[in-house]
């Protein structure tokens, strides 16, 4: 198994698709309905959906929600942002949220890390 | 008084200057250098202030501030965002923070009518 | 005018019932999408509709919204649910919530003695 | 050592309880007393005390607490909820609480999951 | 009428002890005792009971609860707690909380000077 | 390695530290500028650094952040609160933030236990 493959990033994606997998399969209608919005949420729409990635991450660091973060860093990267500029939009979520964030800001780094070694990030 | 003066955002327009006044007479440096701090976070830098304002709606939205909302809503407005795009914004806010964001969905969409009457917001 | 009509709850239900109206006119599918979402949570499923207003009500006290809480007060109340019920429900959603809870618990009485004096409540 | 013993769930109760024992031990009246009022909250009142489970749960989940969500799944499961009734009542904490409740919901499945292995839930 | 007498501040806590009694008066024994513990809360203990209302207000604070923010503040002003003391408490707050404290910081600034008028705080 | 090296405690302080440089590292001014802040905030002012590590500590708990919870407990234990006084501090937070704040008591009781063993905290 290479280092990339066994990185706390890459337990935490199969981790979740399975959990989600299960979610899918307690076959709740309501349920399957909101995963659905959920996903159409960051899909070009007014705005561009690279946009909207940058907006579910500031929203998830506000909240508070490691897993929701390191979700929406993979796809800010993915889409094109740039390291200097994920790191300005989470100054954004670290001056409205204040010093709580904190803890939060510095799992996002080490987050962000993993995705520059595995080339997911543009420095 | 015209119609705009007297509307609810310019009361708040003024309300919230003349207590920020107050805030900063004060006189506590920790305070103040907070409020610079935040002023300066909605300036241009590794992203465009613009982005920065709707990150900062998202934000507002999703801890449910509607002080905060319609601040970030007018700086959204002016610094060229349309309706649509402040919508999908506002959408993001929606699906994160669930059902317990609607009461603050209307207060942006009645504070979005009054931006629009007011000449600040392209639809 | 009634005395009835021009209480507080029934100016809280027009305007809701208007401002959820130019919501819904922004015509942006993913939050139409959200409020069908919403509202199909409240009917009988696994758990009656009832139940799940009381929930609602709960989860909506303990993240402290006013507007949400009238909301499933009414519900709730509407739904077969007596006072008694209603407040030992409350008093859950304290206990959860803690002190910070209280401002919004005497906003509820308040909402359930109007509810009272409509005759939508049995005591 | 059987299965069930040392699965996640059996390792969180006996944490919980050398945890809460010395939280006891501490022997401050107004925490003593917090914990005997929050003992008391679920027992049988107005509303039944497995309806209060239900209404813990769905407060533990918008507030998003992990170890919460998992006391009172064990209790909503052992006072005869079925899992399909669990899961809508979820539903309601997913509506309500938005995405950013998602991983908490994942989390929850997971669990109900240990308990239909352990016998304490009914499909 | 005084000008004291018909302020915000004496029109808040006219409607709160008068609300506060209608909850009393639902004669629920977990709400009673909830009340009961709160109360006691704030005596002198370990640590004096001045010390516990700056926590309280702070807690308030970072919570962002106007009423619970203007109860402690009275307080806290009453208990000897001079203004830039309490400024400097409210300081902690914003850093904490971040700039979705602000309006309760404007709120709170506007109390103090309330309780100034009154007599109740020391510069 | 001795026992005290090797706890909870230690790891977390280690991680923090080199979390913290790499906050640091990234050289964005705004970032840079709210850590100088937040440092100053427990320096002394009108209020005594111990005081305000304490509101700091009580703030954490009832935003329910275990990180800021233990990091505001070692300052609190160093500044010389005794441990009764800080579980009289942590009431407060109990009170105020409900029984959703329990499992963070329980965090905190074990990280007083380390703090004792390490002879950081007086009984």
């Amino acid at each position: 198994m290479s280092k990339i493959e066994s990185n706390r990033l890459e337990q935490f994606r199969k981790e979740r698709e399975e959990a989600n997998e299960k979610v899918f399969d307690l076959d709740h209608l309501g349920i399957k309905r909101f995963f659905n919005i959920d996903n159409n949420t960051y899909k070009d729409g007014a705005l561009p959906g690279q946009t909207k990635e940058l907006l579910g991450l500031v929203a998830s660091t506000v909240l508070r929600c490691n897993d929701c973060i390191d979700y929406h860093l993979e796809q800010s990267a993915k889409s094109g942002y740039t390291k200097d500029e994920i790191i300005d939009a989470l100054n954004v979520a670290l001056v409205v949220g204040g010093s709580i964030v904190i803890p939060h800001l510095r799992h996002a780094v080490d987050t962000l890390e993993i995705l520059e070694e595995e080339g997911h990030l543009d420095s």
